[in-house]
């Protein structure tokens, strides 16, 4: 069942123009329940409350990664390249199709609060009992666990994993140029095209012509300002923080035995971390945001009035502060809780940096992986070497880390209690 | 309250790039939660079914409107025409940002369906007990009532209205340029800052300086290429169908006293006809979705069905058909009972043409209206004429009315049946 | 000496990204001194004096031709149509780049006024004594004659002639777009990429899709308004007469024997119609120029002050006239003389549509043929109608064909004599 | 005569959209032959032979630079800064159009070559007889005067001086946007609306808001790469050197004597160094063109083959070498005389940063100024600091200077003599 489609396929797509399909599987693939079910959770989360126009799903995206995938291999296939396996062709679309299809909703601010993790769904997804699963087992027996092993990088072919998990894979091109195309921020544009020209397979890694060095940088430059623009935006981290106080709190009060007004079996699963896969799959955006429009009309205050919050994108503010020492911030949660300003809800402290992200080196997205692949270049003696040992620009960018702790809070709250606060406190919140 | 703020805010757009915000009322009212609610309700409706892109929503269209009048409006200021009344600056653009904002979800499908209609809603938001009333009134009295009669069509300065609404007004020009660059469909450009610099205020009318004539073609060129390539694409049609029948089934069955296992009372309200405006508030795409979602597990077929359908983007074929006569069509009814297909569900037949559009008299928006108004060129000598008098593109294409048509149907459910089906069925259905 | 490049070549191009050259012979062709003479001609002759950025040269458009063409032959390669025979796509592809290798500085003002003919002139080029006849010698014995024929339309595979000269051929398809970013006029944007999609070969012809008819009809109206906002703008008419009238001069003054302060052989083999290979291809738009900007300084006022305001663009203004009857032209022109004024340089009645043009049928660059090649739809069922009786947007340009008639005439040299003109004569100025 | 136009004027531009002249001033400037002599020279001088599209006249550059100037102006009028002194807007706007007017063909290589400087011909095109004069004077006396002071970076206002020359200066902006526009390279767009928005006039200079830091890296990133990709690419290079030695030995024959067989009085006043006003105005890429092609006949073997290199795009071929010591280098040219190869014209060492350019700091226009503007940050308290110390970005790139020798020498030529060469010299050309 390796078959091509009597005529290739086309999807219309604001950011490649054309996605073209050319294999029955991925056509396939596409029109499984699985992979449809993208098309109701965003690709960029929260953000479409900071940029109106990045209402873009996770289906566009995956389409996005395989069509650039696509055009690397495509290339590749054209100028013969001895380091190539031509077999492996298949197995690379198909994860790259497939890469991102166990997202939840709102995915990172969700396993921040719940135990769940989206790459073990892609997995259950890819193997379990799923449409998916049924048209990756006609195209051979292991088939499903050869995609399923390329998308947790153990896969034989470290070639194959490069393409669609490394410092400068189809994923990431795809998601600068989509998202910077939704947002209307310009700054995530980099040329793709010259891009592809300049990737080589040489000895199991994809590496890069030193000749595209300069494009390289052009895409890291393009990166670090997507972070700053975007990703980092305190609009859309203010909104990330009421959406995980709105799921900590519900799980709060369901432990706690509140009796919801509105709940569906699904978010039950979620809350007792017992979700089976057919609850999973029906947890998309839609759900959630019908429950926090359902939950705005629940008797406790917190969460109605986050919910309201959410919806109405009355939204937190925040103010610059340095890092307080333990007991100076013991101190202000004390104070909290004696002026009846629950401190969990009321506050968060936010520092964009302290996690795991960097600009170049590991990623937003796969910021557990310990283990990074650098981008290398391949100059015209056929010698390797890591980008930032040629490149000023990457080098002085690499080690890039400062950032500013951002103090997020319900303004209008907050100045209630002003009279009687501590001088401490209204200095903490700047009033 | 006609305050200026003390500086200008910007929201990032990326069909406008930036869109200004200048006045207090205008900030306030966006940051309604009347408003930020036309974030949960797409432009397009189902097109994203088939252009994967268009998940765009009202809420970025009602900026855009907005800021096409603000620039409409700039011009005719700096240039200081006569015609034009500086004191209806403000009363023009709440009237652009607030046009829509009493739409629902799937408006057009839901409105066929339902009886509910989203102008009376706009006016409903604009004078009822509602936080948009509220920013209104701190205007002046009367003020509400103003902009609401600029949407109904009303409102004794005739110019005001023709802003908003003619063939070629603020709401018209941002729905093809955002429409193109969120599916990816390019043929909805046109030059915008051009046709902003032809048109002039006379006598109560926006007119178009003769010189801009090619510029009106090439605008309802785009018009048409639109309307085909987009609004009337057979995938959305077939879309739009299962959903309004999807909608009609639940209502049969809240009727026939059917105990949903699922139901928010919002739904309930609508299937009968007694929505309150909280209610109606409530009724977002978010919640039709999860409706969807639910009832996808529903003990009705046909209902379980078609929501499965709408999920996963299982739709109904087409083939072109000739119009049936009617006693040939009973039949074909009556035989589709006897096999047990139900005919209101498993077919249905589709005219495009049928509707009172046309691409440059009436509109796909204001379908209902019977009086238009009709771009008009303002020559050297201060005559008016009405555009396709000079134009033969404009004439030529006004006339246009053919189309196709379609009949549509879950293939495999009726093919199930063939055997059973007389010769005349089978070549109903091109079988 | 078919051989590929060892490594594919780019050309950065800014309508077409990159140009790709796969094949030595290409390669080669490009580095002619004949070819590389091409980047010394723009492809608008005197347009940039109206769009001050069309300033692209035939250079640029001749690499898109060869773009586009092989675009297209690769998907019909890919595609494994069998109606495209593969051993002639060097031809094809050889023909699309030099179809304009011909062409000298302003060539259609220049061919109305002196006995030469850039068709003949790229048949001499290819057939001469020259570097490109070298190269394509190389080839194979008859390559050069091959390419030439099918320049000339003759060549026996009448696929691959439809291919580089038809109605939606590579030539236009290139510079629509092209013409289209250099003025920065955004009429002349189509989808390209959808066009070659729908392209087929089909029994020696070109065909397109029946599904792909919209985008033909989005191309045809784009080429409608670039002849009306672009290539008809009054501004550039008035800049060729002027230029025409130069060359007449410069000629008439010739043959009279006025001796030239400035003169080159080139120029003077033009004269007298006398020009060998060599002097033609030293023709060049910086000669004209520079023949135009020391010409300024002759003692013959008529050619001095023509040269002056081509140089400073001090162009001729026009008024709206209807067709003179020949009596009442004759009566003009004698008072004209009587004024003092020399009609053939000093007024120049214009009108667009005298000419052989037409939006649909004939065009613009092979005015002269009489046979032109319709654009051809291919429905499902295999039968091939012309577009035309399919799409009522095509049909009604179709026909069109009115415009309207414009005086060009020097309005301060004009006016001076005002006082002693009859009222006939001032009417016809409409002063 | 500060006269606005009774309606305001445009010229479509492919980067701006449309340029707006609204004073009659501006328009009068734009029609002198001053002015329009910069249609024929062009920005990028010989880049158009390595990127086709860059064709682009110093015409579309300097009413760019206009257009940029009068949009800062008007958001500096509309939101009422104290700090701009509205009297200064049209000493501005002619300083922006007018500050690039005295340049010749190809002005770098030629001023390497004479003693000519085009800011001095600036001037005297300004305060000269011209026409540029001319519509100066009728503004007011002295008005020529100050226009000149702002060029020349001596004017009262330095609020004024910083617009027109700064290290983020509409100039700047303006030609890294235009240079991408043309070549096709997409490394030099930037966001110039956000730029615009966040530019303040503050006590006599123009800073950057804070927020709007990353806006200026992004600008400043653009530079560095526009820089690498475009304006040191090394075939410019290489024929910027062929140019430059065209030149160089045409002065040189003609002072020794030689009897050229065409040769106009601007060429030799040029060689004489007694240019007058009048013939350095004739003096246009036309003309240089022009003169390169009708010297390719001459008998000087050199200048012939010069001639014919730069025409027909045959240009020297480069490698990389590291810095020679003095007495190597010596003992090298000493080589090549002996055999016969002239080392001023066979060879040519480069070293594009051994100019005193830098990405960020000093800059190629105006490589000769010593004291630079920097970019100034104002921060919510009104401090105001250097961009580089709060910008990690902009420090890092602050101090790049490193870069590579190339040497370029005719290849064939070279090769002929190989044979006879020392193994130093073979391993100097790396045969």
């Amino acid at each position: 069942m390796c078959a091509q489609l009597l005529e290739e396929k086309v999807f219309k797509d604001p950011v490649h123009n054309y996605i073209y399909v050319q294999d029955k599987v991925i056509w396939n693939l596409i029109n499984t329940k699985e992979f449809q079910r993208l098309r109701r959770i965003r690709q960029l989360g929260t953000s479409y409350l900071t940029f109106h126009g990045a209402e873009h799903s996770r289906f566009s995206h995956s389409l996005g990664v395989y069509e650039i995938t696509r055009k690397i291999i495509s290339r590749f296939e054209r100028n013969k390249y001895e380091d190539w396996p031509p077999e492996e062709r298949l197995v690379a679309l198909c994860a790259a199709l497939l890469h991102d299809v166990g997202h939840g909703p709102f995915s990172h601010s969700l396993e921040e609060v719940f135990d769940t993790d989206h790459e073990q769904w892609t997995c259950e997804i890819l193997l379990g009992d799923t449409e998916i699963n049924n048209v990756l087992q006609q195209v051979s027996e292991g088939f499903a666990q050869d995609v399923a092993s390329v998308i947790q990088k153990t896969y034989h072919q470290s070639l194959v994993v490069s393409l669609i998990s490394s410092q400068m894979d189809a994923d990431r091109m795809d998601y600068l140029l989509r998202d910077a195309y939704f947002t209307g921020v310009n700054y995530g544009n980099f040329d793709l095209e010259r891009i592809i020209r300049v990737l080589r397979p040489y000895k199991g890694k994809i590496v890069v012509k030193e000749s595209g060095m300069h494009a390289v940088e052009h895409y890291l430059m393009s990166r670090y300002q997507m972070h700053w623009q975007v990703y980092f935006h305190p609009v859309t981290r203010s909104s990330e923080i009421i959406l995980r106080q709105i799921f900590r709190r519900a799980k709060q009060l369901y432990e706690a035995g509140y009796r919801f007004k509105w709940l569906v079996p699904s978010l039950e699963q979620l809350f007792t971390n017992q979700l089976s896969l057919e609850h999973y799959l029906k947890l998309d955006e839609a759900l959630v945001q019908t429950a926090f429009s359902q939950w705005a009309d629940e008797s406790d205050n917190i969460l109605s009035d986050l919910c309201n919050r959410f919806l109405h994108r009355k939204l937190y503010k925040y103010v610059t502060v340095t890092k307080p020492e333990p007991e100076q911030y013991s101190a202000i949660i004390e104070e909290m809780h004696q002026l009846g300003l629950h401190p969990d809800y009321y506050m968060e402290l936010d520092f964009p940096f302290d996690k795991p992200y960097d600009v170049y080196e590991p990623d937003r997205h796969e910021a557990k992986l310990t283990v990074k692949t650098p981008i290398l270049l391949l100059d015209e003696h056929e010698q390797i070497c890591e980008i930032s040992q040629k490149s000023d620009i990457v080098r002085s960018i690499s080690g890039l880390r400062q950032g500013q702790y951002h103090l997020y809070f319900p303004l209008e709250i907050i100045k209630k209690e002003e009279r009687r606060m501590s001088p401490r406190l209204k200095q903490w919140f700047k009033l």
